[in-house]
């Protein structure tokens, strides 16, 4: 374990207190290669809840998953125009096959063998639609065959030019959903179902409230009919793209000619989505709830939800304090919680907390001799909060704290959220907030391409939805709010990752 | 669903049936990427519940998973002169990171970018030691830190010229275990315990039975110290190799300058091992179990436990029937079972016996008008044998019958190689077993790359491994069984896929 080292407070410099939170709860490092970072086990016990969590989703509501190839033919790609114009400038591109002795020992003993050229160059996935077209192609035939439902877990390549630790990096893991369908609606039904789906996740695993709505044609994926998503708003009042939801209408159907026979035997194409979220949920989940001290984690996915630190000067104390704690542990555990009993005589009670605070864990027990004799444990919450717990039916008492710790983040963080909304904004109001400081700004729009671009250029704000009717104000705003003229949908501006 | 066609039996084409198995029970599928293959649905979910028993004794164990990156730098690779070696003709290398417009349109519309070349080429990991000593190297520091214990679930890209669907594919999915050690003696210790861990779940879960032992050095890991394998004998009397784990020794250690502080206070290089298993597996389930009818699954790793059929040809039988399969669905449920109900009315039910009976389903409970009159259902099992059995505590008898089938696909398959395995072979009788059966053939080895090298160029044999004391012959060999020199150990060869 790394020595501890002081966090940057957020009032500082949040990029570096954001950096400082992932490396001293050992979330992640950098690695050697430009743009790829390394989950260390901190941070991928955190994406294992998580991909549990949503895979009994995706599973409960008739998904199945698979896996296609990492490497996709260049001229796949190409098929469709939007999709490659959309993936052309950040593609990681195979073109050789075999290493050769230079001559040289060492680090540059090797160099690539112009002899072993692809005749066709593989693009390493960026997003699978392509190489999975290919086979709905052969695996459709009949109305019979649909809808089909599938999803796969896997790593993705996209050569970005700057990238931060979960939130954009050139490799990163997610779940990309596949799916096609006999006919408009369904896909609709479908792409409607996972943001629905995305949603539930987010405020019941992450504690992360979210909006929902539609992109605008300009921040919809490339290839797309339209795009659903979720929206979530950091501390520092900028939004983060939490998981998205693609209805691909027939654009990849026509592109790979994926068509079924229908019931009264005529033939169609079929109609498509794809969705997707991936490990920057681990940064989202980072910047809504931590804070000065560290991670802030919330209970359901917390790696260890629980810490015993048992407290003697003696040994005769040890011993009665490590009994106890063992069987604290046992009953936690028989609760069904991931627990740790920290035993260690290397470190101070007092560094033990430090640490866990550090590395998010929710609730900690210390059980010292006096303790022992009162027959209780002193509860600490991550977020505050000191009292004494009996030890008879701890593992009830710990399961109801995680509970309402669980819920008080969810809560703060959409009091958060609010605090940081303005709704009705106008056009003078929105380039002061921006400047100043940012957030949700509710205002109307006209639906140009060209405000969007201007109001871009002028305060780095993007559209990140037309919300979701729960989501709107409750009057309809009659006039874009920057250009004045006739609002078609009530949109939300924020600057985002 | 594709239509039901006939499997090549084995006597015919062995490796046609292999594929029309696999084709049939729709376990995975050719890829439009040379060399990669589609794992779909029905394969996908056995690798899943592979991965959760797996991961399980990982972790019960005090294994933690990690994530690497999929990329490792040309000159990492280089660091390790049998290492690099060892892969050099099989990687796939990526230089270019933009695609540019060819002024076409269509599949031919893009191509590599020159102008986007990278200063130092990409490998795609063939395996990943290098790019995780690399880290192990920032954080090891002391001998606190140690033994560090991790594993990441993958995927793995090695360029083979000659494929087969999950034994051998240019990317497949694996678990990689990289471990560091104090001492020797803790990374031997290490090493074993993989290995027994990999023995135990190709016994209790694929119901294959396996030897171990250590590989010769021509057939050890590229930088290894030693390798232990685990090794299975397939129905055509090759062996295939299915699981490895590598005593490393100090080599990339020193490679990449993983040092520790002792508790002295002195400097040493760290030990290390490194351990795998592949979705090859799959690919031994099929060849152990299967036959000519298709599938045959370990109940344990069966994607779907128990079907039942419904039998009806009225209105009236068909909703009794449906009703009481419905029933008999939820209490197998309740008894932890995966469990499908095929209601489908555009099938018969014998299409439906042979459609489940290819996709490898152990259980099946025919439900009929009659059954239900009689309080029973009709159990036929995968391997054979028909009897009633009473619709009162069926989940139990369920449970029952899984464990005696998963029991006796155990048993079969290691009669079957004991009945192809010889011991104490003489030379003339090598030759003639390697060329008229194959097998398992045990005997004395004076331990030179010379024997194994004419032996495998004479009958294309090699050794599998210099068995554990458990395999061994009850009296050691004293002569090679190739040259007459003094044995060194007894060896098993064995032609291999």
């Amino acid at each position: 374990m790394a020595q501890a080292q002081k966090i940057t407070p957020r009032a500082k410099d949040y990029s570096e207190w954001y950096n400082d939170v992932i490396m001293q709860a050992e979330l992640a490092d950098y690695s050697s290669v430009r743009g790829c970072m390394v989950i260390r086990p901190n941070g991928y016990r955190i994406w294992e809840l998580m991909q549990r969590a949503l895979d009994d989703m995706f599973k409960e509501t008739g998904h199945q998953n698979a896996y296609f190839p990492l490497f996709i033919p260049m001229s796949f790609l190409a098929k469709e125009a939007e999709h490659v114009e959309g993936f052309a400038k950040e593609v990681a591109l195979v073109t050789h096959t075999r290493l050769k002795a230079t001559g040289k020992t060492g680090a540059g003993a090797v160099m690539v063998d112009p002899a072993s050229a692809l005749e066709e160059p593989l693009v390493v996935r960026p997003t699978s639609e392509t190489i999975i077209y290919a086979s709905f192609a052969k695996w459709i035939q009949s109305y019979r065959d649909l809808p089909l439902l599938l999803n796969q877990w896997c790593n993705i390549v996209r050569m970005e030019l700057r990238t931060r630790l979960f939130l954009r990096t050139t490799e990163f893991l997610w779940q990309e959903g596949h799916t096609a369908h006999a006919d408009e609606a369904d896909a609709e039904r479908e792409a409607r179902l996972i943001l629905s789906i995305y949603r539930r996740f987010a405020e019941e695993w992450l504690a992360v409230p979210v909006l929902t709505g539609v992109k605008t044609d300009s921040e919809k994926f490339a290839g797309a009919l339209h795009t659903y998503a979720i929206e979530a708003l950091m501390q520092d009042r900028k939004a983060l793209q939490c998981g998205t939801s693609h209805h691909l209408g027939q654009n990849f159907a026509r592109a790979f000619n994926v068509q079924y026979q229908t019931a009264a035997g005529g033939l169609e194409y079929v109609w498509s989505t794809s969705w997707g979220v991936s490990t920057r949920l681990i940064g989202g989940l980072i910047m809504t709830h931590s804070d000065d001290n560290g991670l802030v984690c919330p209970p359901r996915l917390a790696p260890v939800q629980v810490v015993l630190v048992p407290i003697w000067k003696t040994d005769a104390e040890r011993a009665q304090v490590l009994e106890v704690g063992a069987r604290v542990e046992a009953e936690l555990k028989a609760a069904g919680l991931r627990v740790v009993l920290d035993a260690r005589d290397s470190l101070k009670p007092g560094a033990k907390y430090f640490e866990w605070e550090a590395r998010g864990v929710p609730l900690r027990f210390e059980i010292g001799p006096r303790d022992v004799a009162a027959g209780q444990a002193m509860s600490a919450r991550r977020g505050g909060g000191k009292s004494p717990v009996p030890l008879a039916g701890i593992g009830a008492t710990a399961s109801r704290a995680l509970e309402e710790i669980q819920a008080a983040l969810f809560t703060a963080a959409r009091e958060r959220r609010e605090a940081a909304s303005v709704r009705g904004i106008t056009k003078e109001r929105f380039i002061e907030f921006m400047q100043d400081q940012g957030g949700f700004a509710y205002g109307g729009f006209c639906g140009s391409g060209e405000c969007e671009a201007a109001i871009k250029d002028m305060t780095g704000a993007t559209v990140r939805v037309l919300p979701d009717p729960e989501f709107r104000s409750p009057e309809a705003p009659r006039t874009c709010m920057w250009c004045g003229k006739p609002s078609v949908a009530e949109a939300v501006w924020a600057q985002a990752y």
